[in-house]
């Protein structure tokens, strides 16, 4: 093990501590781009409740609406413009991932100059990372990404149809003020899908890691064991608070770095994804409950012990013999998604047209090597891909 | 849960990363007051390599060296005046928990107002927190403390023979260089005594925290089994490189508020021990593996199934009544601390003349609340803390 490690948000979590907002806010800025989706804190009257405690403060909003999932490049950008032609000096997040994410971005792009495309990784290019952004406040609403509290973003380039990310220490939030209170009301298919990117998070740095890191293990295990415990309850109970509790504290934990840290992991199961939704506009977190039991059964053969100590921590799996309990902790995974409403195939993903060559292609285009290949253990071929698209059919 | 949490340092770990101790530096200031023990960094060389280093990145070092264990006020005093004397602007901790304490209220210690002391949490008063320090950096050569990345410093008042903690976010080092090779060296009783502390650091909060912690209960657990594994290994064989990554490992997330956060732990038997090695002087690691499992015999019957999940989760005790389970789980650590060579009465403390009414008074005298009890899960009386040192005598 040999890493750095640095993650300078402050958390304040709980239900209830939207009331914190203002004082969190005040300190950082006197003029608030207020970053929302497409009307749902509008019409819920979250919108007003938030621009309220911001205004007792004394920060003023200038709210931003109409951030769509797998936010676009060009929203970005007038969320940028807006920024700058309205004079604020803080950003805050309202809203789920494509929200954080493109209210991240938006904060690093009031100071970047030239076209925010350059700052993503996209291909072996090397990204010219932004150095600067406007503070930047998360009040995520759905537990899911992370973002909340993580250096990270990803966004969609509309023109090309590709999804990239981009990670650099600007875009850590000052502050992450994570209410579950906020999340009674997400609905059950996006509770689901919320699991299932938080599931992804861990199991990506789990199963592409380097060896040698029990303390990370165990940490992995945990919260996968907390989600597999309360996320379905969180879908079929939405209102029990205990539930989204822990789901949501869960999402934070699962990609603030604390699971990932030392371990070197890869992401082949999201670069994957991100293919999808960049090409088909898909949800997130339901394009990763389709293609993260595939890549497993692809991947377990390779490496059975470390996937038969998935199912035995995670599932309470006993079989012996490594590959069948490997077997059946993926077995159990897929039961969990298909329980909470997930999707397992591209056709109950929506896909009518499912392209498994232009996929595979697409995503060693953003994320292969310099050999052609989808980093991860193991790495994988443009053949490997088509493969696993294909078995989700 | 309801909670803030906030970690700013940067942590760079790993085999050989001291050779980057430089370029950590430079940034924060030019003037180094370089903290050390009392010369084992001098003698095995150290001190000439950190020198070396930091002067090839232009960072002049003002050595200030005589640091004691259980640091002392008088100590910190002089190292703050050293500082401002010869105008540094930076503070490099080289050295174990007591160096790095030191070192982190020195580095305050440059700008509080008035008597140091002052800061300390010490019985019911409230305290006067710093609010502004030389920037830290620590470069732990003992795996033990966790202080290298985190907030809080212990120091005793010599003339009270009173050991206290301090609390503040100026406190937290900008970097953490933690380099698990420096750690090859350490004696074996000093290994096994940092073992203690760590095993320690974990249990006050997975004890005597709030309930409906799942994910840090995983964390907890997760660091426990890491070092059940690996501390005797560091002990039995102190060039063991992978056994001193993984030992180091856990003292830095045994206290760096991850297995934290949320429970809002109490630490009674820190506050039991820090009466003892303010009294006796004696190595603050011996003293909890003596208090640690006296205090989980008191504790277990009033919560047995939390002591059973700790027994199962951590040494895979296998009995189904809870009580039981606890017991013998407290015997599996009591066997783990011996068979490392540490004490577990104060006898083997080295403590000829005991005095547990003493004892139970001087730490709610600095430890106890309002109604005179000390905090925990139970809270304890003036009696039961007589109890507990009677039962170690």
């Amino acid at each position: 093990m040999k890493f750095e490690f640095y993650n300078p948000t402050r958390l304040i979590f709980g239900a209830g501590v939207l009331e914190k907002l203002g004082e969190a806010v005040r300190p950082l800025g006197g003029r608030a781009l207020l970053v929302m989706g497409r009307g749902s804190a509008r019409r819920s009257g979250l919108y007003d409740r938030v621009a309220g405690i911001l205004s007792a403060s004394g920060v003023s909003v200038v709210p931003f609406e109409g951030v769509e999932p797998n936010p676009r490049l060009d929203t970005v950008l007038r969320g940028s413009e807006a920024a700058r032609s309205e004079g604020c000096d803080v950003v805050v997040a309202l809203g789920g991932g494509s929200v954080m994410d493109a209210a991240k971005v938006m904060a690093a792009g009031v100071f970047y100059p030239g076209d925010l495309w350059d700052m993503m990784y996209v291909g072996p290019r090397r990204p010219r990372l932004p150095e600067r952004a406007l503070p930047i406040v998360t009040v995520p609403t759905l537990a899911a990404t992370g973002s909340e509290m993580n250096d990270g973003a990803v966004i969609t380039y509309q023109d090309l149809k590709v999804k990239a990310f981009v990670e650099a220490e600007c875009l850590f939030p000052r502050v992450a003020v994570v209410d579950p209170e906020l999340t009674l009301t997400v609905p059950r298919n996006q509770t689901a899908y919320g699991v299932s990117d938080i599931i992804a998070h861990v199991t990506e740095a789990y199963f592409n890691g380097v060896d040698g890191t029990p303390i990370q293990d165990s940490f992995a295990e945990g919260v996968l064991r907390a989600v597999v415990q309360w996320g379905p309850v969180a879908v079929e109970e939405g209102g029990n608070l205990e539930a989204r509790t822990q789901v949501q504290w869960a999402s934070v934990v699962a990609l603030n770095g604390w699971v990932q840290v030392g371990t070197r992991g890869a992401y082949p199961v999201h670069m994957m994804e991100h293919t999808l939704s960049g090409i088909h506009d898909v949800p997130h977190g339901a394009g990763l409950a389709v293609l993260n039991p595939a890549w497993m059964r692809f991947a377990a053969p390779h490496r059975p012990e470390r996937f038969a100590q998935f199912a035995r921590n995670v599932f309470g799996v006993r079989e012996e013999d490594h590959l069948t309990a490997a077997m059946r902790g993926i077995e159990a995974l897929e039961d969990l998604l298909k329980r909470m409403g997930c999707p397992l195939t591209l056709g109950e993903l929506g896909i009518s047209d499912p392209d498994p060559e232009l996929y595979a292609r697409a995503t060693l285009e953003v994320a292969g090597d310099r050999e052609g290949m989808l980093r991860g253990r193991p790495g994988m071929s443009r053949l490997d891909l088509v493969g696993i698209f294909r078995s989700v059919l």
